[in-house]
């Protein structure tokens, strides 16, 4: 049976919360968008999106389609002391993320989606400019910290690209202990004067 | 003016035969197919192949839109010595390449096809599973050297798909030459022993 103009359910207000979001960050940035406007796009309620989502970086993880709690990641990669332990731990909380199946389908759709949608771009690149930036590179206090960033994440994006959406073999399958035995080293050096 | 039934053109039988050969070699796989295959499917003759496109290899090569000679960036890559050279050529190849706009299109066009395609990445995966390593892996005379090639590729398109994709600041704009100069030393020690 088909329901017509029946009220909005629980699914579609929060849909079209992150429909005006997502177009909102992508257009004007995250920085520009407040979550007032998201709820006016949306025709809500702001106190419905905090409701949803919380605060708005976590509004902005869901419009991305981020599968972790970008503090609780960031207080792993940084935990103890700034030394070339930085890369290591990096290397192994990213691999961890990718071997779940569930979180490696959102990294996976992340990653194709920018791959081919300006917007999606938009999202990923604010993202890392915004939320990665901010947890990492004062870890490090180097004067060119979020270079060193960007160089270690296109090491280890280029293996997830590599690994799961060419499925490239040897890599594919090497076993990932073996991949943070090797990568590990490179990303403290990138990371790490 | 809308022609109907007109006879194939130049170009329509250069797609047709593309169209066939991306078919078959995505299904089949590269070994397996033959020119005559190709032709069969595209219903031409085979010489008609070799008009267009030359030898087998070279069909592969228009099928994925690779924009060079393989045996020539191969050249460049593997000249001169065994030692760690290669991984500063490749690098200063692979930067090149990504900085003429005439050759960034179609490279573009590959990484991202093959994103979200999987007849292309499946193309891609052949292509480097076959031409790649038969070009470099001989080069480096190491017995892991597929999985040392997969890791060089993957610091290296991870920075395309940063700088070029997701078009992340700082990476993005930094100069090139700075960009080499950093990069090597890692694709050098990924590929020697």
């Amino acid at each position: 049976m088909t329901r017509i103009g029946r009220p909005r359910g629980k699914t579609d207000t929060r849909n079209v919360i992150l429909g005006a979001a997502r177009r909102l960050f992508a257009d004007a940035g995250y920085d520009k968008t407040s979550v007032r406007d998201v709820a006016a796009a949306a025709g809500v309620d702001p106190a419905m999106i905090r409701h949803y989502f919380g605060s708005k970086v976590e509004l902005f993880r869901a419009t991305m389609g981020w599968p972790f709690e970008p503090a609780d990641i960031a207080a792993r990669v940084t935990a103890g002391d700034r030394g070339g332990d930085i890369g290591e731990r990096l290397t192994r909380v990213f691999f961890e993320a990718w071997e779940q199946p569930a979180s490696r389908a959102p990294l996976l759709a992340i990653l194709r989606g920018a791959a081919t949608h300006e917007e999606s771009a938009n999202l990923v690149r604010q993202f890392i400019q915004g939320q990665v930036y901010a947890h990492i590179a004062t870890a490090l206090a180097a004067p060119d910290a979020e270079l060193r960033i960007d160089l270690a994440m296109s090491q280890l994006l280029g293996i997830a690209y590599l690994r799961h959406i060419l499925r490239v073999e040897p890599v594919a399958s090497t076993p990932v202990e073996e991949l943070i035995e090797r990568i590990a080293p490179i990303v403290c050096r990138h990371l790490t004067p």
